[in-house]
């Protein structure tokens, strides 16, 4: 259903992007950067976190907006974004997760930018095991432009679509909108609540705020340590509503939607609802996730693991 | 003071290491690697984080080993310390910041290996601006050997030294023993002290234990604000006295030894110390870090960031 892209499986010294500094493939339309995953991006299961993932996404479509030209501020803003002051705001982000790739692969990720409705962006990604060329991941997200003095939502100004509409592709979102309205979640709807987390001086970004990638790792935090070790996630939504800020104080709240037969750990598919708010109230992020059980060969290695690193 | 390595300026068609992967320099004695910095390697002041730093001496370390064809068990042990059970475990690691690179610089990454003392082996780092060839810091660490059955410390057995001894080379640590002893630091010496640290899922490793590179955060994490905002970090010495697992909770201690004149935000040069213990007593990790105000350049250039990413 998305767009066929070329691939073909390549030597190391033929690989499309040497550098790792990523390059436009594509007629232009489809930025492409290769990614080595290191020791530090893996989690406690040997395999890519998807903090990991979502960190090669952000980066590039960065570089995406760097290589075309408009990166005027260094966050995805275009020169007359700036002088209207506007930046980028995701609304919505979508993520499946095939298979988690580990320490030495090399991943090559493709990104584009599509039209949204009248006044928004879709991008999307399509992360490749480069050596097999197997799909790893889809993700798409939705932007809008806020103006960042009064903080109030934007229509693109008829200068930045020029700027940026000849990117725009013609082609359905990788991932199928998942449009299920998210049910009210609070303290007697939850199955799990964290309270008190804060955000680290390193989870600040250049602008003092924590980086929407951070806000996996939390929603994460109130998960079930059952799931969470013998399952993976294998699919996400997440909308976000507001922003926080480093004085901020969140909860992560956890409900089981779905979980089969059994209890949690060896449950097969389950599906989680999620919502991240300040302690004080207030909605941050709100979201879904899936997870399929851990394959088994996997956990059969894990069990011969030393049990102990330096 | 330390070992001449070859450098001269490069085009970026000429990298030694294209792939990024790393390889054997120096008549097999030196493993080098460069790392293009990426947009989510960078904290609030635009450059790269000290935890990413350590996460490439980590990475360079690993690869340095695997290259050997010396990795057994993908933490660093070779097959004759995997037969006996044997793990590498880190008890000192200093490190000197001359410049912090920013998003996009490509950093290159030397690393080496000598003996200390009867049983210990010593790891150096020497990392480069790969355009200019500055140094961008230097680092030195100490590591010994333990049996992860019995948890006690272990000689270099004969047939690991067979297998490493090689590639030791005769060369003075890069970064000067500071071997003054660290003074006690508890309740009421401290002038700051965080509690309640815990482990996230996301900072536990493929053994389930928390990485040292995480402790590094942890300890920043005490470390006053007007530090954090108007300096930043040139040296750093950890000594490690045991791990930390999944379920521990954490207290970060810190104390201001030498703040100059004035107030902290003010002042030039701030050396603290540090102490990461268990809320149930027991010191994880014990350390000093020196601070420099950051330029004042880059402070003017802050200023006029952009309030707001998206």
């Amino acid at each position: 259903q998305w767009m066929m892209l070329d691939w073909k499986p390549k030597r190391p010294d033929m690989l499309v992007d040497p550098f790792g500094l990523g390059r436009i493939v594509q007629d232009g339309l489809v930025f492409r950067q290769n990614f080595s995953i290191r020791s530090y991006e893996i989690g406690a299961d040997r395999t890519a976190s998807v903090e990991t993932l979502m960190n090669h996404l952000q980066e590039t479509a960065l570089n995406h907006v760097k290589n075309a030209g408009l990166l005027a501020d260094g966050f995805g803003s275009t020169p007359e974004m700036c002088k209207r002051n506007l930046i980028w705001v995701v609304t919505k982000m979508q993520v499946l997760v095939d298979r988690y790739p580990t320490w030495g692969d090399v991943v090559q990720v493709d990104t584009w930018v599509a039209a949204s409705g009248k006044n928004g962006m879709r991008r999307d990604w399509l992360v490749r095991d480069s050596n097999t060329g197997d799909i790893l991941t889809r993700a798409s997200s939705l932007w809008v432009m806020m103006n960042k003095e009064t903080r109030r939502l934007s229509k693109i100004p008829d200068e930045v679509r020029e700027e940026i509409g000849g990117y725009f592709v013609d082609s359905p979102p990788i991932v199928e909108d998942d449009s299920r309205k998210l049910p009210k979640l609070d303290d007697t709807t939850a199955d799990y609540i964290h309270s008190g987390l804060t955000p680290r001086w390193s989870d600040l970004d250049v602008n003092q705020h924590v980086n929407n990638v951070k806000y996996v790792g939390w929603i994460l935090e109130s998960a079930p340590l059952p799931i969470l070790e013998t399952h993976e996630l294998a699919g996400m939504t997440l909308e976000y509503r507001r922003e926080c800020m480093r004085d901020s104080v969140l909860q992560s709240l956890t409900s089981i939607v779905d979980k089969g037969v059994g209890d949690l750990a060896t449950s097969g598919f389950v599906e989680c609802q999620h919502l991240l708010r300040l302690e004080g109230g207030g909605e941050i992020v709100k979201g879904r996730t899936q997870w399929r059980p851990k394959y088994a060969d996997r956990i059969g290695n894990l069990g011969s693991l030393p049990a102990e690193s330096a």
